[in-house]
């Protein structure tokens, strides 16, 4: 991302009137050069990417702040769980055209989030496309040496522990999509609103890192489904799980339409877009965790525990019957 | 980029048959985690991101190798300019379609240049897309702490040096759109080849990388147009620059289409996609980086000279007469 008034390209301006004054570290250069610096430190530099494509991972007509702010926090939900303190980020931009009434409150937006997790833009890229709009960015964090928190690592034994709620945004899609929460809530226009702002804009836990890696043997972020993710974090560790649905945490909103019949437990576990870690914590620990997660204001609630074994981890109903799922999460082919 | 055995969604398993294999680094963890990591070294990181698109920077029918090594080299070049050293690099690849016969070749042409610039894949995010295809890949060099070469630094006297020919990938562009460049060379079809390799394929200049870290006062690397980036490098370097049009390097088919009239001084200065590195070295640095340059297997020209000034850098022909651009560079929007 570059600008110079003597070549004012239509990209360049683009660039300066929107995107120059986010980048505050002095690493970014004003975004006045081909490349950004994150400078020595004895700490490792953990690296996420995570790109956000309109009409599958939002939608055309989200309010234009709410996908950049998506597009930057489900990498800072990535960074927190791996125990990582944000540093910065790089943003691909690909766009249709130049639209001001888009651009305007996106970079706003994009600012805000930036701002407030402390992670200021470093460099970029902006293509033209005739296709969706599509937002890729690549973030960095810090860990001291060796410290990253890996999916592998969870123990037999380990407390599964999960930050929020789960399912609020996948039941968020469903209402933009005028399914059948919509429906169900046609008059409950807060919890509407609630959980189509949990879709839209995660909350990432960046708040929980430190905790998250003093803490937690493994440890990720529920992006693509709860009982997906959990599957992932087992098998990278070499374990499995036994949860006890009741226990997994749910918004009032959630829980109603689950004592309704709106929908099944096993959509909540594998809708996507949670943005919540999901963690493996030793039951030692796991006083130390729950203390940790006060201070830091962020909820956590044990939802199971660690077995040994390769199987897919079991999600059990109030009675102990093993609950059938469909599916684990969302795949993009 | 993650892969289970356990949850072998059809994204997965796509990774783990194309990608994992580019995934030699250790900080990497065989594209198994949610993040990559680059450890504590003394050196700066030098992060370049950039982004080619179907139908903008690349052709449908162009071979799926080429794009891979397209999409990873101009990423290269950017860090060579910057006098850095590959470390690695993150991709976001946005498919309509897990299609066998485009990723295989795709992932082999891509695994072959990691190899070659010893650039390893640290991780990435695949996704669908009902548009053009599009590879965003952001990339990482070291430099020595404070070491990284900036657009600005230039000063009145230093000489302006190119590296490899000019003109040639709009030149391969213009055959592959059956331009009038198509239409002159009819007969020539190895000059024909050339020219479009040059355009699929540029030639990062990593050897050169240290030799620019040693001598440049600036550098960048041409990428929207010879004219239009060394416009920028002035800019930010607060002078302006007289080139000696005859002086800039051209292969032989360039020269030969420009001397035949079939295309003129102005639309290869102003062409993109070179990927050379434009940089301002002082007169006493001019031989020893001239005598590296020799040693690394890269052709250096001199083609004209900083002066002081705020002006746009004019070219003049062999009369010494200025000559109209229309337009200095590439612009998406």
């Amino acid at each position: 991302m570059t600008d110079r008034r003597e070549t004012p390209s239509a990209e360049d301006s683009l660039i300066a009137r929107y995107f120059r004054r986010l980048a505050t570290d002095p690493g970014a250069f004003g975004l006045g050069d081909d490349a950004a610096i994150l400078k020595a430190s004895g700490d490792d530099l953990v690296i996420t990417t995570d790109a956000i494509v309109e009409g599958v991972h939002f939608l055309p007509d989200d309010p234009p702040d709410t996908i950049a702010r998506k597009a930057l926090r489900v990498n800072l939900s990535d960074l927190a769980a791996k125990g990582a303190v944000p540093a910065g980020f790089v943003l691909t931009l690909a766009l249709r055209d130049a639209n001001d009434a888009w651009l305007a409150p996106f970079a706003r937006g994009l600012g805000e989030d930036a701002g407030l997790f402390g992670c200021p833009l470093l460099g970029g890229d902006t293509v033209s496309t005739p296709g969706p709009l599509m937002i890729s960015i690549t973030a960095f964090g810090r860990v001291p040496a060796g410290r990253m928190v890996h999916r592998s690592g969870a123990k037999p034994g380990d407390r599964v522990v999960v930050t929020g709620t789960i399912g609020d945004a996948t039941l968020g899609l469903d209402i933009l999509k005028n399914g059948a929460v919509a429906a169900a809530l046609a008059n409950d226009t807060a919890a509407r609103e609630m959980l189509v702002e949990r879709y839209r804009v995660p909350q990432p836990r960046s708040a929980l890192a430190i905790a998250v890696r003093d803490h937690a043997h493994a440890a990720m972020d529920v992006s693509d489904g709860l009982a997906g993710d959990l599957a992932k974090l087992c098998a990278a560790s070499g374990v499995s799980a036994v949860i006890d649905a009741p226990s997994i945490p749910l918004s009032a909103a959630a829980a109603t339409l689950l004592a309704r019949g709106i929908v099944g437990i096993e959509a909540i576990v594998s809708g996507g877009d949670d943005y919540e870690i999901l963690c493996a914590i030793s039951e030692n620990r796991s006083e130390a965790f729950v203390q940790a997660a006060r201070l830091a204001g962020v909820a956590v609630t044990s939802i199971g525990t660690v077995i040994a074994g390769p199987s897919i981890p079991r999600f059990l109903d109030g009675m102990g019957r093993e609950i059938v799922l469909p599916r684990l999460s969302y795949s993009h082919f």
